[in-house]
């Protein structure tokens, strides 16, 4: 082995190790009854994730590479199979809380187990076999890394389900007055963007397909919609006016007697919002958090003003890129408030994911991999909106302009935000 | 008044009459107690349409603008408004077989007290108020012919859920023998294409802001999938292998236990299809129809093939303008066999409405207009798959090559069917 | 045959043509439209009630015993069959609305067919054999009688639930003001009852079985209990207070926000009720009316009394023999404020069925004769309770002391009412 | 305090301390993950059983009694309340799996903590007033083995309902072949049987009521129904045939395509069931268990005979008083073949509840307590069956024979058994 691929070979253990020990620091603050329950069918029991993801490298990468190896358990690949037909029968996504055991501890022992296999695999590789499997090994970091991120949403909404509202971790203490920084809108000039990712790096299938798209002028907030303004929404009665919602959103609001984004709890008089540091008061120039595409939507069209679309998104990106950006490793876990700045778009990453009005359809010539692979991205390609830039639960290491995340229109458990485009 | 506009007052009020006209006729096969019922919330009470299409001109065209005009029975309003929430409250939507008075024969008369009264309308009205008024009569008799295809496939659907399967008209005597046509593929250079409506007749909202939209090169098939064509897929295993389908799909089919079109019925080891001539041996030759967007999306993966988007549907009707088709006026309401033909696209007009591979969103620089007309389209624009090219059943008129219907994935109920594009 | 004989089957024969007469009197004031919605599983379309009840004579009766008869349509077996699984498939009974065809001239036709087929029957048959068909005859007829108390209590539903409150009849002339009558408890001596029929007349299975029922001292209320004193239960809160309330029927309000009987609508200010002639003011007299068990119950425990079981209503039956009644002959349809009267009970026929605390469960020695007429009463004897005496809806000859209806706990579509005993 | 009460205060003391230790006994081999989920809405998790049953005791016990008392935990009220509406909100029914916190070993300290208090109070409470509080504290020891049970029918569940059935305890050493015993079926006499508890201990309300029934003549069944005798119910086709069912349970059983007792599994072609020691082939001469009301009464119809009424129960209870039985204390926990006998009625304690074929209703003279513990039976008498005799759940000091456990007749994941009557 040549220094160059072993030095190669070598950072990419490393940056395994990095990315599967993230998974294990999100759940140590939780009681073992934390990570086996399933508020609502979009909500994973955190033992889950961590297994799941474990699974993953065992299934794709150890099974069919590694000579001799044993599989940790004969019924995990049963236990722990998110979606995957090519991979067999599974237990049925809203009966995952069935799971109480393996318990966590096992499943501790499971990702110990898997990692010391993944870097016993990657010494005893040849390189050239260890460059074959460096694809799917990223893709299964890729796959860790999102997993992490649907872990902080989700025990954020089982400790925000609980009765007792329980700290996740305590507020920093450098907590300081955020400052309200005003809303403009810069210019984006129309014309030819390249959509789609064309770098060399790592990407999902669903960015492939770079091709060109007609964008007209257009006019793009400078920073995300803050709680001080979708509070004036609110006190306009906003969620009681049918014109400015679309149909199914307004049903829903009306089912569900929706009044305020998800967690925001009405305390003597005054607004507050579970945060992953308990109930705080809500802060005004922090943006809105924890909404619906529906609601996202509806409060663009009082405003006067649209969402973009993940064309026009990714195109704003392209004139000003983004730099930065409030992510997990801030260990803040909430939105944090625009810094005063002079020019420019601020928190197009980070922060929140900002939902964009374009349906996640294929790009032009996608095509699925064969197996299992190929159930990743494609199969999920209807009613669903796009969402772009990341949040402050995404790592740094994770987003791309060309990044799609995608989730149904009336999902409001991820860290969603709203940035605005002028009407035209 | 000059002779100009008299007579094309004149005309509007002939077409005016056409058009109500051919509700009646519509109708006129229905029992009493075919017109009231409600099998599925998709599908209204044929009563109620005939109410609600007249109710519309009523209420936005006769009480405001002819003097002295008095309501032909003051709770219609609440009974057969739609979906206008500016326009009050209303009989909810999975309500409407509640509604069994006013009788049909109440109705009938409610029907001719609007006509004579537009009829007066215009013949009291001065020119100029004519002109001003003809853009909102149009939408009303647009809406009418909306109705009107809605009519035929929710008298079908009535009907084929009736255990009886009774016939709505007999079989055309010069029935013949169906010819197969193959399958060819069509190119249509890539390149710019202007999307949206840009004549000067009559165009709903959301076909305006014409825009540019980049094409890339593409071969679409040239007339629609058999139901000899389907049968392969079935027989393949298609309904039972994951591979091809969207997951919400593939769960659907499961749920429900799909395994063929709606409408298909195996007897005697053979496969039939409830049409509006009762029960018929499917027609290998003819499209395949009452599919849901699944099923299509699901077939083009199977044939190595795709759907088109709505962009490179419009784009295919600029380079090969569709001309005639099996409209309502063929009387046929049910799709025909491509006849045999030496080269273009057949089929782009009339016997089916082709699903594509775009969500119902707005154009750009769309805006809904104030008031009740505002309610029309912009309200539905989430989860919903475009469909184009109307069917059998809509009046020949009421299509254009900019036209955008829409639908939930799931529907079958409608006359949809499949064209595919080749996979690049 | 004797001169007996033959005129106890003319007897027979004229009792058959005058209750089957009866149904076409009820129906009458429908539209065709009123004759086939079923806006809740509950409630049979009328059309449906004329049809089945048809069905039985020409299935159970005709077809085995008329030599050469053919059945009036192949397919009706299929549409009218309620629910004999030993009598073949049929359609579901939350889909009766879709029979839409045959409409309702046709089952007036085979209405008319069957019975010209059973008076040829009487007439052609050997006075043995008539003798032999007579308790099935009977309980067609009695089965008849039934689906007639039925048919006013769904049609009063789907009026009451159409939008427009038709009326079914107009108010009688001779409406005269209701006076209050006092209420009062009467003993009834503890012993050992009979419970069962005990006649030689006609009776359902569900009453055989007679036996012995040792009963404690107890006071029975000597008439219906009133709206009046309903609305006192009302207006003390009594629908928000959980002490009054069975735990299921305390959720059940609390899911459907009840806060009055079914039919109540409040309008300015001021309790009205639906009945068959309409909208009508509350009358404070009149017996409180469509109830759930939960309800009358519930006001039972708020008033410090209980609700009878049916041993003891039967033996109050026997101590104060019921005479007369508000019965569907009176044709008001609705029930009527007790007369003043010094002695007695009243209202113990007629007026409202009187829920029991008594489950529906098999007398001793209860068993269900061979083949369909087996399944008439014994597979509902769960989770249903008693009600007696009958109501305004019922045909006079169709009541008996022993008589034992029964419904869910909380249906409230019938004439449902409450009679107290004292609490010891 | 004189020896007497003193002793008898300590008598309480210890059997306080040995009730409340047996809870901890059974939950001991769980997994803190165990202990929180709520798979079924009927299935508590065992987490809030010890801490429901704790809160019983602080809140009516030592919050009123033990001067200076000071709460746990303010929340605890909120958290751990089951439906007591005197008692204030409560976190609802269906949600108790939102509850991860308190962890399992607050709880366990929650638990400690109340029990030293409890026996503080009995050491300085005056000895008359030990007697004024000792029905409250007996009834809290009551609930207590109530929810013993409850806890190990819910833990098997859970266990069971887990893809990978783990094993709550090893199988008896002692395991020795099962013997079959011959049904037999011996005379009652008919008469008057006095029904209700009639001793000076401990009863619950709705034992109370002393009353006198008729019973007629009737046979009753030696022992309970076997697995082997349940299985030629199943293989001759009983679950496909209505006529042994009632309607609802006929239509639950197409619902949800039964075809065995709960916890049946075919396995390589032979019938296995889940225990409690994990899944074992089924013993064809033990009781046949986990069964529906439903269930039961189509067994006994098929076989010709019936279920007893609660009455007579009692009354062959009283003939044939019966005699230890497999209670928790056996250690078992599944119910066992009854030993060959030569006379007497066996199984009538313990092994399995046995169904009875009458509804809960209150006995002549119910009244419900004023406060909280008047919701403690009184609210649950509609839509329940009465059942009798404890199972191998049961702790031994818990039964009597006038002991009324009620549940819906659809409720399969308890301890339930079938024992017949013969026919008459």
């Amino acid at each position: 082995m040549n220094t160059l691929t072993a030095s190669a070979t070598k950072a990419l253990q490393e940056r395994f190790n990095l990315i599967r020990q993230r998974t294990e620091t999100i759940c140590s603050p939780l009681e073992p009854e934390d990570t086996v329950v399933q508020p609502i069918v979009d909500v994973s029991p955190p033992k889950w994730h961590m297994a799941h993801t474990s699974w993953f490298f065992e299934t794709l990468i150890l099974a069919p590479n590694l000579p001799g190896y044993k599989v940790f358990h004969p019924q995990y690949a049963y236990l722990f199979n998110s979606y995957y037909n090519s991979l067999g029968s599974r237990v049925l996504r809203d009966q995952r809380s069935t799971i109480t055991r393996p318990p966590l501890r096992s499943i501790v022992e499971y990702r110990a187990y898997v990692n010391e296999h993944i870097n016993r695999l990657l010494q005893v590789l040849p390189e050239e076999k260890v460059e074959q499997l460096r694809p799917l090994l990223e893709l299964g970091l890729q796959h860790e890394q999102q997993h992490q991120e649907l872990l902080i949403t989700d025990i954020k909404y089982i400790l925000g389900t609980n009765p007792m509202l329980p700290v996740y971790k305590p507020l920093p203490d450098t907590q300081k007055q955020s400052i309200a920084t005003a809303a403009r809108f810069l210019e984006v000039p129309g014309g030819k963007y390249k959509i789609g990712y064309q770098g060399d790096g790592f990407c999902f299938d669903n960015e492939l397909g770079v091709h060109e798209v007609l964008i007209e002028d257009f006019e793009v907030m400078n920073r995300l919609v803050t709680n001080g303004e979708y509070l004036e929404f609110m006190q306009d009665g906003g969620y009681g006016d049918f014109r400015h919602w679309l149909d199914e959103g307004f049903a829903l609001v009306n089912q569900n007697k929706l009044e305020a984004p998800l967690y925001w709890v009405r305390q003597h008089d005054e607004w507050h919002r579970f945060t992953m540091s308990g109930l705080q008061k809500v802060d005004l120039n922090a943006p809105v958090c924890h909404l619906s595409f529906y609601e996202a939507d509806a409060f663009a069209n009082w405003s006067g003003k649209r969402l973009l679309t993940e064309f026009e998104w990714e195109a704003a990106s392209q004139v000003y890129p983004p730099q930065g950006g409030n992510f997990v490793e801030s260990e803040l876990l909430e939105p944090a408030a625009a810094e005063p700045a002079e020019e420019g778009l601020q928190q197009m990453y980070g922060d929140l994911w900002e939902w964009t009005y374009s349906a996640y359809h294929p790009y032009p010539g996608f095509t699925k991999a064969p197996g299992p692979v190929g159930e990743y991205n494609g199969k999920f390609m209807i009613n669903q909106m796009v969402l772009r830039g990341g949040s402050c639960a995404t790592p740094e290491s994770h987003i791309r302009t060309s990044y799609r995340n995608f989730f149904h229109p009336d999902k409001r458990w991820q860290y969603n935000g709203i940035r605005l485009a002028s009407k035209k």
